[in-house]
């Protein structure tokens, strides 16, 4: 089967998604907690639910990784070489829960390790990002790119405060954000890493980076669309990517290196 | 003439200043430098005349303030008990020019120096905030309410970097969102203060505040929209909102008190 293939039923999976998050977003939520500032709905659940289900239909012998699946084991699967699909069936729980309309899904596929096929639907906004790799990345079918800014200091960047409140953490993101401030433009704040992602794909952002997210489904398929759009996607040290490692940064061609050595202390 | 009359003639204006900023926003844009960070762009000024135009054939007798009519003169004029314009024709000019999609035209109306007729119109995404004093608040046609969330750990709160980049600026920026963090769900950072303070009105946002932004057009409109919506606008250290002081804070009916604790020494 061709990944062309693999992204056609990804591509039905995440709109079959993003019509429950439709709904979902303009209703009264049910909401339980996990920990202070994380959350999941039902909304979540049902869209992993349909998710994981129309995957497995179409791909029995692949493996499968998720958020949801990942907290009930208690653990995230090792990734192998096998295909593996790798979903966040709802990016951006806190901004669905306030009704703010960052909201995506996000189904990725690795293949060798390597993502391979990444879908980002923003039911709200009704922005569809799609990418093969080696075939270019999409929006709503059009081709997109990241942008060619070369100066940071005209740099826009997006990043997330996260969910960890321990001292350390919030220190370590507050004095780099200080930081950066004095080199870049501004800052954005939005709420879904996937579709951070996608804003530096499509050249509306120009860096973006988060230490200590979720997993690897925030990041499995705006890897693939960024790198796909002509981004870079790194290790905020600069070294090489990890999917598993919970550490992103990423930039348009020409600013990796100038944003590494601003970005500093990050291990 | 009524004030739903001088809502109407407003809502004209913004609606087709907003037609411009659509056409520009996909365009390769021709910017300008107000400083490092602080951007002026063509749309911006073609803006400007269109909606001062409109809004002067209809009420001569007026009086306007705007943002780039005050930097031509090197000063903000006076804001008087006549009736009085105050006009911000692009709000989110770095989004405009990145294609960041929180854009919109500020248009504000204060009788008596009380905020009085609010319209923002986002051309983007298609959202248009309206308010008369007395008469309620409006998405589309549609009321809206602030939230009713009164825990400050469940939400949610919108500022911005700002453009000074002086230490003290940058410093004091970056320790109010340190200290915040432990208090509230998390941060947005959108680009727009009319539009944060539009998100508030409508719910999506809980808290919105920032100091040393460019002037009352930021929040003339934004200020009777919020306060239409039940929502409160209030200094930063409590006391009474000052239109003319570029500082603003904004919540709920219910987090008010919670949150100028928490906000701390913004004086």
């Amino acid at each position: 089967m061709s990944e062309e293939q693999f992204l056609a039923v990804a591509v039905e999976a995440a709109k079959s998604a993003g019509e429950i998050i439709r709904k979902g977003f303009y209703q009264t939520k049910n909401v339980e907690h996990k920990g202070q500032v994380d959350l999941v709905t039902e909304t979540d659940k049902a869209c992993e639910d349909l998710i994981f289900n129309h995957l497995r239909k179409h791909f029995p012998d692949h493996k499968f990784i998720g958020e949801e699946e990942s907290a009930a084991l208690g653990a995230t699967a090792d990734l192998t070489d096998d295909p593996t699909w790798i979903v966040d069936p709802l990016d951006g729980t806190t901004n669905f829960v306030h009704g703010f309309p960052f909201v995506c899904v996000s189904v990725g596929l690795t293949i060798g390790k390597i993502p391979t096929v990444g879908v980002v639907f923003n039911p709200i906004m009704n922005e569809l990002f799609t990418a093969v790799r080696g075939k270019g990345a999409f929006l709503n079918g059009s081709p997109i790119k990241a942008s060619s800014q070369d100066e940071l200091v005209k740099a826009l960047l997006v990043t997330e405060a996260g969910t960890n409140r321990d001292k350390t953490t919030v220190d370590d993101t507050t004095n780099r954000i200080n930081r950066l401030l004095y080199k870049i433009r501004s800052i954005r704040m939005c709420g879904s890493l996937a579709l951070n992602m996608c804003g530096v794909a499509c050249g509306r952002l120009d860096l973006c980076y988060e230490i200590g997210f979720g997993g690897p489904w925030d990041v499995a398929a705006g890897a693939v669309i960024l790198q796909e759009a002509g981004g870079l996607v790194f290790d905020p040290s600069g070294g090489e990517f990890d999917l598993m490692s919970r550490r992103m940064a990423g930039s348009n061609s020409l600013l990796k290196d100038k944003f590494v050595k601003e970005l500093g202390d990050t291990n």
